[in-house]
């Protein structure tokens, strides 16, 4: 039997859970894919995501390169959304997990590790939620998110929302049909003000995010109302932007389709001090369960 | 046995549900006061505080009238919140009720005959929530409401929750602190965004709207945060009331201890065609049951 340690980072989010099978040298052998890992939300699906991505992946090292990695023997880095909130990051800690190591930090956290490779440096998350880190002398600090309804500005699913309201606005009569309010009426095919409010009744922040292309194509063609939503929401990312670079002279990289989008509006200083990231999100789990087992890996 | 009629009018919303029991001749002879009657949320507690409410009033009848009134000979009539949603105005309308009548429409529907005691004309109600309708030609035409989150703009709820989110900017250092972030931070006794996520997590849109005095004494003290936010709300009442009165010669009357707050602020066209309500929405209530069993009792 191989005694070599492999290693597996789990980037967990909301909807998906991401995982990246590496040997010592930090060779890819193979990746899984499977359902949500927010670990406040629910634990016990989260767990169950986790083990199905990590048996993906060892399946897809036997299919390629012929190597049987039982669970017993991964050193598993897991960031997971949720993993923020402490009474959570206790209960997955906590977890009789079926692998050889188990470290848990947040999606958010992972990123950052993962973007600057474990050096100092910020990131912002922009995609069905928004939020940013940053990690300066071995320590997070973590600013904005706060969940969808109370934060998250700028996000996917905050586009979504206020589009959704912009338009509801609209069909009861309180101003003109516009371009926004026309795409939106489209996308969700609901054309009154009924249907509409049925339609969104139970939507979940993913389901608000899928509306942010329709926001984003309507700002590509200067409607004024998507504009105004999306200035907001930039104004709101350059601020968030500044305090994760105030003070100090790391570089800060952006995560998320949106976060792409946005960054062409940030001030000059802000785009100056942008890089791309180093690594994934998965990559930047496995760098946290090295450092947390206190493993020095000569691969990278 | 007395064969007269008795009327109760219900004015049931989210927290509390109001009985006002009258003879034939409108005179009052008892009132009772339970707890929470939106009939979408909840079916059966709408029902018991229904009830509930009706035997408070009756009790009062009989301690200060002699007067026993049994249920089976009340003829009631209901304005309940959820009840404009057909589903839930289906399931209230199927209850096999313990009154001699009952019979049901939105809570927005009864305060408007009631502010113009069956005539037509609009109404703007801006409380907890926000929503406004019109009757005319014996027809009911709703705008806004949609309830908190994606609607209810204005209202004491979205007043409240926009506090919170400017306040969590400010904690997260992404603004200066401010007038408005210090009450904030003061009423719910949080002072770090931790604490003040974890205060927020569970609130109700009456939990929100908790806030709203303290955003109107922050406008009263001319603070901008404050002032930005009520401003929003402002143009977005104007823009219902215009709605409201488009078209025709009917007057609006205003319910709601916000709406008050706001109207001063109402362009002239609007404020000039404002009338104070003539009746309560229990009184609304009672013309609404009297209308649908076709009784024309002489007492108003």
């Amino acid at each position: 039997m191989n005694t070599d340690n492999y290693y597996i980072g789990i980037d967990g989010g909301g909807t998906h859970c991401r995982a990246r099978l590496e040997d010592a040298n930090g060779n890819l052998l193979g990746i899984g894919l499977s359902g949500s890992a927010n670990v406040m939300r629910d634990l016990n699906t989260a767990k169950e995501s986790i083990v199905s991505a990590c048996q993906q992946a060892c399946q897809e090292a036997l299919t390629n390169a012929k190597l049987a990695v039982p669970l017993n023997q991964l050193v598993v880095g897991a960031g997971l959304a949720g993993a923020n909130v402490p009474s959570a990051h206790i209960a997955i800690s906590n977890w009789h997990h079926p692998f050889k190591g188990f470290s848990v930090v947040s999606d958010l956290h992972a990123a950052c590790l993962g973007a600057h490779e474990g050096d100092a440096g910020a990131v912002i998350i922009c995609g069905t939620g928004s939020s940013g880190t940053r990690y300066l002398d071995g320590k997070f600090e973590d600013f904005g998110g706060h969940g969808f309804f109370i934060g998250d500005i700028a996000s996917g699913a905050w586009l979504g929302l206020n589009a959704v309201q912009h338009t509801l606005k609209v069909l009861d009569g309180l101003y003109p049909s516009n371009g926004l309010s026309q795409a939106v009426c489209h996308q969700l095919e609901c054309f009154d003000v009924m249907s509409m409010v049925q339609e969104v009744e139970d939507y979940m922040p993913k389901d608000y995010a899928r509306l942010a292309p329709v926001v984003v194509n309507q700002v590509y063609h200067n409607q004024p109302d998507a504009s105004e939503i999306f200035d907001i929401g930039c104004r709101y990312l350059q601020r968030l932007a500044s305090q994760l670079l105030a003070g100090h002279e790391h570089h800060l990289a952006l995560i998320g389709g949106l976060s792409e989008i946005f960054a062409p509006h940030f001030s000059a200083e802000v785009q100056a001090r942008i890089v791309p990231c180093r690594y994934s999100p998965e990559q930047g789990a496995i760098f946290h369960v090295q450092q947390a087992y206190g493993i020095q890996e000569t691969g990278k």
